[in-house]
């Protein structure tokens, strides 16, 4: 594809590095600020800038802040005691959405995934030892993606803390709502099975 | 979906604006910034404020161009006594792509479309009509969109020009190249038709 004008390909090329955007995609949204007000695309721009620059990691669980401590490590309505362990940002968004979690997180950074050079070192495991051990914390919630490199990570990091008062639990693997039972794959089946949970108690959640 | 942050939640809001994206897709695409070097983000947000302020438009065809006169318009292996107009600066791009133009263009920045409350007021109709008497084109191709606006552009700037001595052609209508025939349309078919080519001339083009 060859453009008429270095100033369009620069641009082009730069939103053409976007996950999930090819040549095509990037010069249509190009074209689309081209067309907006000079006064528009300069504060996208700035906003694009300036988030780079200013946004902070929470210093306690690592999720994205606008302060040192974000918003959810300073609310004291939530219950500081309980812990959940997330892969990254997305997750606790996830979470978050579902308005049906009221403690607090850790984002790890990733999971351990040796075959990607990934190890504990690399990952924000110590911090949560040191969190748990100088917090008390009360509950350790695991929301980890269910693969290899999840079950590894949960089982690297309940090795470094059973030796805590903490109760450590991992959020249940089962047949999704509005799944098909029989499009299942046979892990998830298995284990939805061996899980079971008593009527009473799925009828309460 | 509530984000932990202003900056980060700005930043998603900008860029779920562009065509085509959604608010997730934008999520997706500030995180993979935020794991970008700063330096690099720096770059992405100047080259695009830059482009906006500093891109021109031919001031003979219309076309985007670093100066006042493009590229194609500025270069003299082309033929400019040809011009091929065009809805946009994409269709030039697409025109471009086959590398079988020689030509130059005229970008009239949209069809005639009353419905859409675009006249030919809004166009660069006037610009072209004083070009082709100023330069005594040759001839004028018509590559618009195969619709009724299409067609009533044509119409319109045909009968503007039809005292000039200039020659008046519309790139073919017919079945795409690897193109079923039994799904074609019946106006694409029909046109196809009734348009016929010569072998002769079929296989020399």
């Amino acid at each position: 594809m060859q453009l008429p004008s270095s100033l369009l390909e620069n641009a082009v090329n730069e939103f053409a590095k976007l996950p999930g955007i090819g040549k095509k995609t990037a010069l249509r949204m190009v074209l689309h600020l081209l067309k907006q007000d000079i006064n528009e695309v300069e504060y996208f721009s700035e906003t694009l800038g300036r988030m780079r620059r200013e946004i902070k990691f929470c210093q306690r669980c690592f999720n994205v802040s606008d302060a040192d401590i974000c918003s959810i490590c300073a609310n004291s309505q939530r219950k500081q005691h309980i812990i959940c362990v997330v892969e990254n940002i997305r997750d606790v968004i996830a979470i978050e959405s579902t308005q049906q979690f009221n403690g607090t997180y850790h984002v790890l950074g990733g999971i351990i995934s040796p075959l990607d050079g990934v190890g504990p070192d690399q990952l924000n495991i110590e911090s949560l030892v040191h969190r748990i051990q100088k917090e008390q914390t009360e509950e350790l919630i695991f929301a980890l993606s269910p693969n290899i490199q999840g079950d590894t990570t949960i089982y690297y990091i309940q090795k470094k803390i059973q030796h805590l008062p903490c109760t450590v639990t991992t959020i249940a693997r089962g047949i999704a709502f509005g799944g098909e039972l029989e499009y299942a794959d046979e892990m998830t089946l298995a284990r939805s099975l061996a899980n079971r949970l008593p009527v009473q108690q799925y009828v309460k959640s």
